[in-house]
């Protein structure tokens, strides 16, 4: 027959990856209860109309479409009747492809019920319709932090520890955070003179300043036909020794990344998040933050602090996030300040694949095929009531590859069963 | 503004709610990996071709669609030249509507990873577009659990014995079995005379017993237009005072239960399911389960035993499943023993409602407005390393309102919190 596969760019999870995952999960879940924040869960689908907002940026356009219930070949013609498809008439609902619209729509359904400073998880798959390809799946795993109605570096603050603290309990100790702020950034290319409407294309290039260097990003600025003065005052400033000296995290090493002209606020802010976050992790003098006064992020939607999580074990970011103060309240038709935090689940359970299986006993009770089933079951109850795992597995003639394959699976010990085998007779044997 | 709802039919769960059902889940994942069972992930979407291959019975109408990506009007158009309208050409993915379409699908992409007897745990989402109305949802969860390859009434056994585990360890001790074989009730129908293409209809109303009563039953088949003969003959039957009698589990009450003609193979079947039970259960006099030789089940895929989870509190089932020897292999091409059980995961979620929340210490900090942000992530941070959960809240004119929401979710204590408060002076306070 035919190879039988799941759908394009999506993947199923054999028991070994989904217990790893879960693991994660769990972990995630726990750390970020233990530091106030409450879960919570909306549909996988959302109304189109949500969907397509102008909230999710470049995501709408990947957003599956759930067809209409009920239509008919009139309606469907109909449909098509302009060249342009009413893609509308078709559709009215699709599956999420992040979870910040979820959350504003969640935010404006309930907000009665909800406290003033609400600080929300949710853990749940998101959908993109991307060309498949290596390292990216049209079904994926997002775990986010928010705190809605909280302008404040206390915010930003309690995301920060709260995620490296998650990261610590995963036991990927030394993580460290990369911040900016979008007004900071808006504030240098003014300085630099860029145009406001250059904006978006200069923080496109300015964002692969990691990837080709300051003389690539003057290039590639050039060749956008970026006004030329600006790119050659900006480039001096990138080429100046002290622009990217490290120095340790404060007001100075701040002041000293930014040209002249960048509101007090924005500093301010930038530096009470550094020293809470000291602060809370205990590091007066090693605070785990780099201000980066290059870093972009890709969403348009946000206006604010800005921050990538970074772990020196691997070379791209483990999550990140930003303040995004104009959206939230946008279904509400109010102004509501927010500030989210999105750790990078998939890429974590992905570098968490060789850690230890830390469970109790799990045994495999190999039993002869003649061994009455109340018997077999009944040793099998006796050994979960004292705590373990128990797998039942009949007698094959290779009983090496059964050990083996058991072995794999996670089980730690064995034991053989004959008829009239009792409790007190099973004998386990570890698993090598 | 008009109100803002998630989808119709959908519910968004506020964060008592969640936690609840996250704590629900943990249970029940934790249970049935002690009894050997392995989790696996499928994505929510399958193939349309897979999920209407006639496996779902009547879900498969229900079933949401996922409009093809990059249509243009002119494939529309097409699509929609029949007066039937080919929905195939709209639509090459769905929404799952049950988790035993994708467990098909999934054991023949993966058998060769999956050990001889393969047991399952599915905790998901699926999703029906059915009419809205009470208890009824448009996505819900289903927890199944199936073992594939084990013909014998072992695995029968393990599926109850754990699943009755499963509801002791939520606190819902008592629960009990109604059990069945779809052979003996093909094999009752034959004897009283019903034909062959009488027997779904017959079986609908044979479902409604409970409800309706002996009376009610024979009077629904004489209207279906049943055989006369074989309707009275099965209403002597159903009479007899025998025939319902309670009587303890064993060979003898089944047998009674039946007319003559059962296959012995299916009697000792179900002899032998009830003795593991009882013997795993340790309750000799007492077996967890209940011989219904009315049970039906709605599926139509069922070959052999079908069983249903009641419980004292509650008149509805808590769960079911059956034996489905024909479909696990389907996309195989080969027979495949197959027999699952799906526990209520929603009906048992909002049974527990009342519990308990037995979590450590739940902390809310009250601070004054002006606590630097550094002093109060350093306290947050002291009480989270010491195992508490902690919440931040700036103090309110009223905070009796602010205390008694916090206790709403599920805080324990709170401490006050102004400039200079260290953690040696921090004193909780219960929250009644």
């Amino acid at each position: 027959m035919a190879a039988v596969n799941p759908p394009r760019g999506m993947r199923d999870f054999l028991p070994a990856d989904k217990t790893r995952r879960e693991r994660v999960l769990a972990v995630i879940r726990e750390r970020y209860r233990a530091h106030g924040f409450d879960e919570i869960e909306t549909p996988v689908m959302e109304e189109y109309s949500r969907l397509h907002a102008g909230i999710g940026g470049d995501n709408e356009k990947l957003a599956f479409n759930i067809l209409k219930r009920g239509l008919d070949a009139d309606a469907v013609r109909a449909a098509a009747d302009d060249a342009t498809l009413d893609v509308t008439a078709l559709a009215d609902l699709g599956l999420r492809y992040d979870l910040t619209v979820p959350l504003a729509r969640f935010y404006a359904t309930h907000r009665a019920q909800l406290p003033s400073v609400f600080r929300s998880i949710q853990i749940a798959p998101v959908w993109r319709a991307e060309r498949p390809q290596k390292g990216r799946y049209r079904q994926f795993m997002q775990c986010d932090i928010d705190i809605i109605g909280d302008a404040t570096a206390r915010a930003e603050a309690e995301l920060i520890v709260a995620s490296l603290d998650t990261l610590d309990a995963l036991g990927l100790e030394g993580g460290t955070i990369r911040i900016n702020d979008r007004r900071a950034l808006d504030a240098m290319l003014d300085a630099f003179g860029f145009a406001p409407d250059e904006r978006p294309g200069v923080l496109i290039t300015i964002d692969k300043l990691d990837k080709i260097g300051p003389d690539g990003v003057a290039a590639e600025l050039r060749d956008r036909g970026a006004t030329p003065t600006a790119v050659d005052a900006f480039e001096r400033f990138l080429l100046r020794p002290q622009t990217r000296e490290y120095t340790p995290y404060g007001e100075r090493q701040i002041r000293k990344g930014l040209p002249e002209g960048v509101a007090d606020e924005v500093v301010t802010h930038l530096v009470a998040v550094g020293e809470a976050v000291a602060a809370a992790r205990g590091v007066a003098h090693d605070i785990p933050l780099v201000f980066d006064p290059f870093l972009v992020r890709g969403m348009g939607y946000y206006t604010g602090t800005i921050f990538e999580l970074a772990h020196p074990s691997v070379s791209y970011s483990l999550g990140g996030g930003g303040r995004y103060d104009g959206m939230i309240g946008r279904f509400l038709g109010q102004q509501v300040p927010a500030v989210g935090f999105s750790i990078g689940f998939e890429r974590i359970a992905d570098l968490l694949v060789a850690s230890a299986d830390a469970e109790g006993t799990s045994v495999v009770l190999v039993h002869d095929r003649d061994v009455p089933v109340a018997e077999l079951l009944t040793l099998k109850a006796a050994l979960v009531a004292e705590g373990a795992r128990v797998r039942l597995e009949q007698r094959t003639k290779n009983l090496k590859a059964l050990l083996e394959r058991a072995t794999s699976d996670g089980y730690t010990a064995f034991a053989t069963v004959s008829a009239g085998t009792r409790r007190e007779a099973l004998e386990l044997k570890p698993l090598s």
